[in-house]
């Protein structure tokens, strides 16, 4: 659609919305989700510079009334440059708030959910002061992951943490001490280095590496399986690490 | 409906499935949520001794084909019995067993997620290793009151981590020195406690007490705010607290 021919006499601002697409399975977008992507004159996502968006490909069947599209050029690998990363949302941000101010919807499309290490944040930051913001959650990443693995996250009064794998070792260590369950995510080139944290931790026999949760190419090993093995290189993988041991199987 | 009326002859097992339906709004129920159960023979959901289940409500508007009901009765208030609860839910896996015996899909309704912190734990840890399982991830209430209060439950490399308040206020303090965000869950009865913690770690102006996020009845309160007031004694509470100061407004 060319957005250009667009009209507009609102006076009334456009609403910022986060939408949250779920980890992969079309199926696990909320009923909300549909409703909005159905008839937001507007989509922004993330467009990596080398493969696809998932999230784009995940809410691409519902968005089928051609709406106005927005898409924000990220280096979305491990060695990304955050300069260049933030000029890319400060350009997105400023396509994003011509709709707005003109009267109209923008629907940002995240995987998993906006809020939970999304890039929704990012625009939010820079466009939340100005305009009205809504947040549709969506299925996050751990929970998907977990449903995968049929295994609690967390239960009673169980602590848990998520933990992003390119902390320093120390940390990564000093945290995991303290809880009953973690999530590691973005473990990608930092599989090696959470291997030697759980191994000293004794945790390697309680660990689970799952990949691509819910979408084609889901794979679920013990990481004490992998160990020695080619290395994690996806972006979409997680550890779940659970002290409980598994209760059946 | 008469669930005697059922005849079976097969000889497969049914498969349990553990069905998030999200944290209250209708409309945050997933897609494959709604599939499953607008077709399932058989719904389980915990009835509380007191109140409703609200699972079973968030629930109701799409179970429209009269399925057979297997009510779970459990104290849930925060001085539950657990022995008491734990007959409840050798109860109740006994009459699911039952069904996927006969061949039948039980569907076990949970609030938010099934395998965070929800009961559909007690229930798989019964039956896992006799039948096949299935689950359906749901939008959890962390995620669900992120968006409520529009602020980043985490980003980048944050450490986040999910508490539950009847921890030791020692175990609880441990934990919060460690992570950049905590949502600290079932609050309840456990407010003043909670509230010492973070105004010890002046962390009481960057906390936040959300009830009944997405259903009738919402409140969001900055909880600085709420010091010296009536104490919260909702089940349906969660305070998120974040070192990152809210990026607008």
């Amino acid at each position: 659609m060319d957005c250009s021919l667009f009209q507009s006499s609102a006076h009334v601002s456009g609403t910022l919305r986060g939408v949250g697409v779920g980890p992969g399975d079309v199926e696990l977008l909320t009923l909300k989700a549909v409703r909005v992507l159905r008839t937001v004159p507007v989509v922004a996502y993330p467009a990596p510079l080398e493969g696809i968006c998932l999230a784009r490909q995940i809410a691409e069947s519902v968005l089928n009334h051609n709406p106005c599209r927005i898409e924000i050029a990220i280096r979305m690998r491990f060695d990304a440059d955050r300069i260049s990363a933030q000029a890319a949302y400060d350009r997105g941000a400023s396509a994003i708030a011509t709709h707005l101010a003109a009267g109209r919807d923008v629907a940002v499309l995240c995987e998993g959910d906006p809020l939970f290490f999304g890039s929704f944040s990012y625009i939010v930051e820079r466009l939340g002061y100005r305009f009205p913001v809504e947040v549709v959650p969506g299925v996050n990443s751990v929970t998907a992951c977990s449903a995968v693995l049929q295994h609690p996250f967390a239960l009673r009064d169980d602590r848990a943490a998520i933990i992003p794998a390119q902390l320093s070792e120390a940390k990564i260590e000093d945290l995991l001490r303290k809880v009953d369950s973690a999530a590691l995510i973005k473990v990608g080139r930092h599989f090696a280095k959470v291997v030697g944290v759980l191994d000293r931790l004794d945790l390697l026999k309680r660990a689970w590496h799952i990949e691509r949760a819910g979408q084609q190419g889901q794979r679920v090993n013990s990481l004490a399986s992998m160990v020695g093995g080619a290395e994690s290189k996806t972006y979409f993988s997680m550890i779940l690490v659970h002290r409980r041991e598994k209760m059946w199987r």
